[in-house]
C-alpha cells in the first residue's frame, strides 16, 4: 500500500481499488487469489451449487433520474449473481440510516427496493437496520447480499474469454454515471439523461438458454465502466481485446455531457449493462437474442478477443488508429453506486 | 410511524426499532410477518436447507477492550446463523470506509476478522469495498451476511418456547455494552471490563448434539440485551417468562459501572451470550453441557416459561417481589454494535 490512509480513489473500482484488494483485503481475509475474483463466489453448500455476493451502496444523491439507491441496491446484487450464471433467489438488506433521515424518503426507497425485487423475481428474506447520529453517515447506506442457485452444468466467469471470441454489449454506456452526476451537480445540460438501473437476470437467462456454454464470460460494467471491466477480463483470461470505437453505443446527451466535463464514457458506471464474450460462431445469434430483449434493444458487437499480448485492451478508433486502454488510478466519479 | 424523521432510538433494538420494522420496513419489503422474525431466514435453495442472515456494524469506538468492529462483525453473523440451528459456512464482507481511515487500522480490523472466521470455522468468500468522503461516514462500517446449512430435522426459532420450559443463559450479561461504553467515554472505573465478543456455534452444536429437539428456542441477546430478547421470545411464542433476578450472572465491575451510569444490565448488549429455552427434563443436562464448554463456564438457569398471560416478561426479585419488564422505547446505548 503506497498510502498510509484510505483515499477516495480506493473506492473507484479502478487501479487503486484493485491495489487495495490485491495487496491488503484479499490476502488478509482469505486464501482467494486475485484471479478468482468474480462478481459472485461459487459455493457448494448442503449439496446445492450456490452463488453468493454482496455490495454496499453509498450513491449521492440517493434519488436521481431513472432510479434511486433502493432499486440500485437490488439490481446490482441481482446482476452480480446473474453474471455468474446463477438464478438469483434471495436477498438480504442491511440499512445504515443517518439520524434525521425523513421517514418519507426511507419509505420511497423501500418501495423502490420492493418493486425492483418483484421485477427481478427475487425475494428479500432478511435484513438489519442501524441508525448512526447525525453527521456520522450520509442519509442512507444500503448493503445487499444475494444468494443464487447455479442450475447450469458449466461455470461462467471472467476467465473464460478465448482468442477469436466476440465482445457484445447490450446497450448505451455511461447513462447511470452521468444521470447521477448531473443530478448531484444540478447540471441542466443533461436533465434528460436517465440511469439505466435494471435487472439483467432475464436477459442472461435468455442468452444462456439459447447459447449455453458458448457464452464464455459475462460481467456488468458498473464502477469503472466498460474499460475497467474489460481490463479485468483480459487480465483474468490472459488474453487481449480490441474494441471498435465506432461500434460502442453512447447516447448523444451522455457524450455531450462527458465532453463538457472531460470524462470518458468508457470509464463511466452503468447499472443495467452487461458485457458478454461469446464464441464467434454464435455472435450473430447472441446479438439477436439481446436485441429481442427489452434490456438489450441497443445491443452491439463492440470488439473481439485477440491473443497477441496477454492482458491488453485496445481501442481501434474510427480513423484507423489503435491505442491501449489502462485502468484509471483513482476516482473519476466518486459515490456513483 | 409517529416520527417524520429517523431517530437514534430506531436503531436501539428496542420498542422504536420494532415499530420501524413492523410498521414500515417489513410490510414494504416483503410478505414476512413480524412473528416470523428470527435471527436468520430459513430457505430451501437448490435442494439445500439454508439459513441466511445479515448485520451491519457501526460500533463506536472501532477498537475496544476484548474486541473490535472486525471480530464483532464475524461473530455476530456466525451467532445469528447458529441461533437458527444452522452450521455457519460462508460469510460476505461489505466495507464502507471513510476517506482518511489509517490503512493500519483497516489492516488490524481485517486481521481480526480473519482470526474470528478461523475460530468459528467459517470462510469469508466474497466482499465489496466502498469509500465515502471525509465526514460522510465514521471511520468504518462493516456489513456481514452469512449462509449456514441446516442439517438437523427440526427447526429452532423464537416461537418454540413452551410452558414449563427452563431459560438458560451461558454467562454474565452486559460485558460487551459496558466495555464499549467505557472505552468510548474514557471511563476509568471499568477499565477491566472486556467485551464478550465470541462465536457461539460450537456451544450450540454441543447443545443440539446432546439435547436435540428438546432445545425449543435459541437467541443471542445483543442490541437491547437479555430483557429485549426475552420480550421478543415471549411475544413470538405467546407465553410468559419469569426470571429469577438473583440467578442472572453479572460481573461486579459491570454492575458497578451500570449503577454509576444509571443503566440496567438487562438492557445492555452482549456479543457472546445465548439464551436457550429447553424442556424442563433436560435443563440440568443443558446446564452441564454449557458449563463444560469454554463459552459457557458461568452458565445458569435464570428462569422458566409460564403460561398465565401471553407475551409477558417478569422478574422475581431477591426479596420476593415480581415486576413486569417492558422493552425500552429508545436508545440506552447508541452504536454498541
Amino acid at each position: 500500500m503506497k498510502s498510509d490512509v484510505i483515499l477516495l480513489g480506493h473506492g473507484s473500482g479502478g487501479r487503486l481499488s484493485h491495489q487495495l484488494l490485491d495487496d491488503l483485503i484479499i490476502p488478509t481475509l482469505s486464501g482467494v487469489t486475485p484471479q478468482e475474483q468474480n462478481d459472485a463466489a461459487l459455493l457448494s453448500v448442503g449439496g446445492a451449487r450456490l452463488a453468493f455476493t454482496t455490495d454496499s451502496y453509498v450513491v449521492d444523491p440517493i434519488f436521481f433520474p431513472g432510479g434511486d439507491i433502493g432499486d440500485l441496491a437490488i439490481n446490482g446484487t441481482v446482476n452480480d449473481l446473474a453474471m455468474s450464471g446463477a438464478r438469483p433467489v434471495a436477498i438480504s438488506v442491511g440499512l445504515i440510516l443517518e439520524e434525521g433521515l425523513p421517514v418519507a424518503d426511507l419509505q420511497r426507497i423501500l418501495q423502490s427496493m420492493n418493486r425492483a425485487a418483484d421485477a427481478a423475481g427475487v425475494q428479500i428474506v432478511t435484513g438489519d437496520t442501524k441508525v448512526v447520529p447525525r453527521g456520522k453517515a450520509d442519509k442512507i447506506f444500503i448493503n445487499t447480499a444475494g444468494i443464487g442457485v447455479v442450475e447450469r452444468a458449466y461455470e461462467i466467469s471472467g476467465s473464460g474469454a478465448r482468442v477469436g471470441d466476440k465482445v457484445l454489449l447490450n446497450g448505451t454506456i455511461g447513462d447511470h454515471g452521468m444521470a447521477v452526476l448531473a443530478s448531484r451537480e444540478g447540471l441542466e445540460l443533461s436533465s434528460d439523461i436517465q440511469s439505466d438501473s435494471a435487472p439483467l437476470n432475464g436477459l442472461i437467462a435468455a442468452l444462456l438458454d439459447a447459447l449455453g456454454d458458448s457464452v464464455h464470460a459475462l460481467r456488468d460494467p458498473t464502477r469503472g465502466g466498460v474499460a475497467t471491466t474489460l481490463k479485468e477480463i483480459v487480465q483474468q483470461s490472459a488474453v487481449d481485446i480490441s474494441l471498435e470505437e465506432a461500434a460502442i453505443p453512447v447516447l448523444p446527451t451522455v457524450r455531450g455531457a462527458c465532453n463538457i466535463l472531460g470524462l470518458d464514457p468508457m470509464f463511466v458506471a452503468n447499472e443495467g449493462k452487461l458485457l458478454a464474450i461469446v464464441a464467434p460462431e454464435v455472435a450473430g445469434q447472441a446479438l439477436q437474442v439481446m436485441q429481442g430483449h427489452p434490456a438489450g434493444a441497443a445491443a452491439a458487437i463492440i470488439g473481439e478477443v485477440t491473443g497477441e499480448e496477454a492482458g491488453k485492451l485496445y481501442m481501434r478508433t474510427a480513423i484507423g488508429g489503435r491505442r491501449a486502454i489502462e485502468m484509471l488510478a483513482g476516482e473519476q466519479l466518486p459515490r456513483i453506486c
